[in-house]
Parts: structure tokens; C-alpha cells; sequence
């Protein structure tokens, strides 16, 4: 792996090293690989997580992270340039994210500001598997920092924060009874719709958190009822997905879902707090600064939320497209790749 | 097998050997062991259908049928008496109906009326599989008659004809989208509320149908939708079965539900006509009279509609009780059975 390449002829190589989630390996490999001789990084390994950092003693660290796995490949693989664009399973998420992040260890090994490289799998499935969870539980300190930029998919907008997400049953009852003769039951599929018509006439907050306008959600993602084709149902089980702005913790989530259905059992299937925006630290202060980009809320939930649980203001910013994430035909700008590399090192020089 | 016990003790005789849906063979060995030897029947065996038949040339031939399946067995073998009550898999559903068909055949060696009796297998399970209706496509001269009663549990009332049933998908469709983004898409679980609403809003028809009271119903019987956890799923399907008085055939039942659902694709799964009550016919009448029971209208689908498709009128009657058909708990008043027999011995010999 050569990286003084240019930013884009690096991500072609990266995303030519086939990662689907669980596979990282021969990535991970090959990153550890390339970092190991420089002298001005320590490098750690665990597992797939591959962490580099400079050891300067200055007074502020940061922390710069991608993820090495893919979704499946969708026959988008080798990488190939069109013009402007590099096509590919993982070009915009996040390869070339991980190719700024390389290009930026090799070079900068006298930076400003403390820098650690995170590179990490399993990011793309169950929570329970991500690598960045499991480092931050087995070795916290190696996450330690003032400020951390995630380098996901935000067409080279910074992306701050993000909401949390909560799922949870909201379960409707009734009484079986033989179609041919229904009136002796009660239908839950048909007590569901009181469900459906809470969901229908819930409007969504947007608050303002730290200057960034929020958009919160409520969704039904699944229903499920029925016993057999000529029985009244006597269960009908509505799962919903509540995502809400970082102004709410996980526990006033819940008290949130409760009292919209409190005419039915609720079960808290999983949540996961969100991140505030954090943009008030001066380390974030000067990332804003230096690269000139205006922040705007993140809806969706990501490894954000993980940084700001241990205490560390975290933002998205990426030369990729988030919108086109995980689609087969998704690619990346190269001229991206290389502005977004720009920005950061004016920042970690400064 | 002694057909000369009384009712009840056949009943339990009958009972003691398990004949679970797919598992009548030694069942129907011994029936047709113990009719095969009377000279005044024609015995036919098809598989595990039974057919005894008297050859005597009356004017008016009627039949008796009964299905020697049982639905799982539940701890509730063998049969035990408790006072009047005969308890066990298969009493009230409906062996001790097949106990009074036995009897029965054994005694009336020269009825008023010719009388075929009819014993056949797979009536608790999909249709495909019923042993009338094999025998009504491979030998229907052996279901030739002027009217047929089914020994199904009644509780000794007359049940006239049935209702037909109908089941449809209804389809309500949406777009995908990220839950964090959810007002990108439209969410056809909560479009799937104006189904319910459609459901929730109707008013069953109670018709007169040859001077017996019907009751309709229309009902979910099934929900389905969901992609994933964080996705605004696409597509909701309620299935829906609509259970139709007899003066509606299948045709106009399926026009009834696609009107009913006209903003949606409808999507028919099945439909079976239902049975007219026939009690016009002069057999039926007698029987009627016979009996001394006031006839009701049968809301549930059952084997009648058979014999209606082949031009037989046809009722329930036996000494069950349909209300605790498929409990672990049924039972038959040995009184009943004694009651039915005399019966129907009565209009037979007239």
C-alpha cells in the first residue's frame, strides 16, 4: 500500500481489498502494515481495530476515525473512474474517508494538535459486533481525546451530533373466536388501528439544540397479527421506531413513547442514546473555523453517539455522499477526496 | 368392534382408537371389518372413506355422513365417563355422530328410505386432502342422493345449509426511506390504518335465507409489513376473510370485497360457496318433522357445501357440541347420542 499516492488513486486501492463486515482482515492487515514502520506513531492492533497515534504531548487531542467494512458487495467491484467519479463498493462509505485519514498519518508527523487514527470494523451490522464499542470497553484510553471527527459519508458538510433511536412493541389484545361467528371475539388486528391512527396523528418536534435544528420521527417498521385464516386474532404487536433530537435522553424517550400509547402494553425493545453537537469546545471551534463548512444537524444515528457517551464532542465530515450510501451504484467525487484531505491538514497544522 | 353396545360404550370404543387427520386407517379397517359382513349393505372402501349402502330400490335415497378424523390429541386419551359425560379426543367431534351412523347401519336392514353412510377421513385439515370431496371427483355415484346429514356436533339441533368464505389480501403500498429521514418516504403500515378503518366501519348483513336468520362477518385475519428496524417499510398486507350468507355466491362475495376495498389491490386467496338450506325437499322435510327440531341457520363452513355442490341438500346434525369441538376438554352427553339415534332411526324406518 503506497500512500503518498493521491487521495483517490488511494481509496481505488483501499476499496480493491474486498471488507464486507466480518471480513476486514486482509484490510486491516494491510493498514497495520503501512503504519507499523513510521516513527511517529504508535500503533496498536485488536482484533480489526487499528489505532495510530502521535505521541507529541500537546495540549489537545484528536481523533480522527473511519470503519473498514462494507455492505455486501453488489457486483460493484473492482473500483473504476468515470470522469469525476470513482465507482465502488465502499468509495463513498467510507473508504475515501479512510484514505484521507491514511494519507493524513503518513504525512503529518509533526501536527498541531495530537492526532489518533481510528481505523475499525464492523460497523455496517449488530451493534453488539462494532469494534469501536468493543475498544471503547477494552481499552477506553486509546480513545481519549478533546474532539472527534468521524469520517462518514457528509458530502464535505459537517454533520454535528446526532438523535438517538428507540424501538419498542405497542401490543393490542382481543379475544379468539371462530370467524363464522366473530361477534364472540374481539379482533386485535382491528384494535391495531387505534395504533396506527396515534402514529398518524403524532407531529414531529424540531427543536434547536446548540444552534442545529433537529427533526425527530415516529414510525411503525413492523406489524405483526394472526392466528390461522378463520380465526379472530386475539394479538396484534405494532413495533415502532421513535428517533429523537439530543435534547432528550434515553430515559425521557421512553417516558415520551409510554404516554403517546399508554392505552396499551409497551415494551422497550432497544435504545440508544444521540449526541449533542458539542461545538462549543475550542478544538471544535477551530475544525468549523478551518474548514469553513456550516454545521447542520445529523438525524441518523452513528458512532457520533459512542464518543459523546465517553465524553468526547464528535462530528461527521467526509468526502462522501451519505444519500448514496449503500446503494450499488454508490461512488465518491475525487476532487472531494482531495478538498476534504486539504481542509483537515490546514486544521491539524494549525 | 360390537356394534350391538349401546351408543355411547361404541362411542368410547371408537375413541380408544386414535384417528388423528392422516392416521384413520385402523379406524376405517374396522369399520369396514364389521359392515363388510352384512348382507343388506353394498360396502365400498376408497382409501380411508368407508361407503355402506342398503340396495333396497325406495323411491328416495338419503345419507348419512361422518368424518373418522380427530384433530391432535391433547392428553385426552383414552375416553373416561364422568356421570353423564363422555370425555376423550374425538367424543363430541364427532365420533359418537359415527357411533350413531354404526349403529344404525347394523339395525336397519330394511329402512323406509335407502341410506348410504358414508365414513371418510381428513375433514380437519386443508381441503385438499378431505375424503368427500376425493370421493365426490372419483366415485360421485356413490354420493347420489335426495338429501345428505352430516353427523357433525350440533347439540341434536338442525343445522341448515352454510355460509361461504372468503379469503383476500388487501395491499396497502408506501416508499422506503430511512426512519432518521422518515418524511423521504410513506409508511404503508400507517396507510394500512384506512384498511382497519374499512374493517372497523362495516355492518354485517343478517338475511332471511329460506326462512333462516344468517350472519355475516368480515374480518383481519393476518397483518403483515416490515423491512427492518431503521427502514419506512414499503408495504402492509391484512389478509381478510369474509364469511358470506348463502344467498351470495362466490362470485358476488369477491365483487362485495373488491368493492369494499376498491383504494387498494385486492388479492383473492380462496373462496368456497356456501349451502343454501334445501329444506324444501320432501326427505328434508320429513327429517325435519322427524326430529322435532326447529332448524337454524349454520354460520360455519362445513362438508354441507359438498353435497350442495353436487346437487344434494344437506344438514348437520349429531350429538356434539360444536362450542367445545377442539378443546382438550370435549365431551358428548351420553344422553344425546341414545337421543340422536332414536331419531333418526325413527324417520328412517317411516
Amino acid at each position: 500500500m503506497d500512500l503518498d499516492r493521491d487521495g483517490a488513486a488511494l481509496t481505488a486501492q483501499l476499496v480493491d481489498i474486498p471488507s464486507v463486515s466480518g471480513e476486514e482482515g486482509p484490510l486491516a492487515d494491510a493498514i497495520e502494515g503501512a503504519l507499523r514502520p513510521m516513527p511517529h506513531l504508535a500503533v496498536h492492533r485488536d482484533g480489526n481495530v487499528v489505532v495510530a497515534r502521535t505521541m507529541l504531548g500537546r495540549p489537545e487531542r484528536v481523533i480522527l476515525a473511519g470503519h473498514l467494512d462494507t455492505v455486501p458487495i453488489a457486483d460493484n467491484l473492482p473500483s473504476r473512474t468515470e470522469g469525476s467519479r470513482l465507482y465502488g463498493c465502499g468509495t463513498t462509505d467510507m473508504k475515501s474517508g479512510v484514505a484521507v485519514q491514511l494519507r493524513l498519518a503518513a504525512s503529518l508527523t509533526s501536527p498541531g494538535r495530537d492526532v489518533t487514527y481510528v481505523f475499525y470494523d464492523c460497523e455496517e451490522v449488530a451493534a453488539e459486533r462494532n469494534g469501536l464499542l468493543r475498544l471503547s470497553r477494552t481499552s477506553p484510553e486509546l480513545l481519549d481525546g478533546d474532539f472527534a471527527v468521524l469520517m462518514e459519508p457528509s458530502s464535505g458538510e459537517i454533520e454535528a451530533g446526532c438523535q438517538g433511536t428507540l424501538r419498542a412493541e405497542v401490543t393490542a389484545a382481543g379475544r379468539r373466536a371462530h370467524t363464522a361467528r366473530s361477534w364472540m371475539g374481539r379482533n386485535a388486528i382491528h384494535e391495531a388501528g387505534d395504533i396506527l391512527g396515534v402514529l398518524r396523528a403524532y407531529s414531529p418536534r424540531e427543536p434547536d439544540v446548540d444552534g442545529l435544528r433537529y427533526h425527530e420521527g415516529l414510525n411503525a417498521v413492523a406489524i405483526r397479527g394472526g392466528v390461522a385464516g378463520n380465526v379472530v386474532p386475539d394479538e396484534c404487536v405494532v413495533t415502532v421506531n421513535y428517533r429523537f433530537a439530543p435534547d432528550r435522553d434515553a430515559a425521557q424517550a421512553e417516558d415520551f413513547v409510554r404516554s403517546l400509547f399508554s392505552a396499551w402494553p409497551v415494551t422497550v425493545l432497544d435504545v440508544a442514546d444521540g449526541a449533542r453537537p458539542g461545538l462549543a469546545h475550542p478544538a471544535a471551534a477551530a475544525f468549523v473555523a478551518a474548514t469553513g463548512a456550516a454545521p447542520r444537524a445529523k438525524l441518523g444515528w452513528t458512532d457520533v453517539a459512542r464518543f459523546a457517551a465517553l465524553g468526547v464532542p464528535a462530528v461527521n465530515y467526509g468526502p462522501g455522499i451519505s444519500e448514496i450510501a449503500h446503494t450499488p451504484d454508490e461512488y465518491v467525487e475525487t476532487g472531494a477526496i482531495a478538498a476534504c484531505e486539504a481542509r483537515l491538514r490546514a486544521w491539524l497544522s494549525g
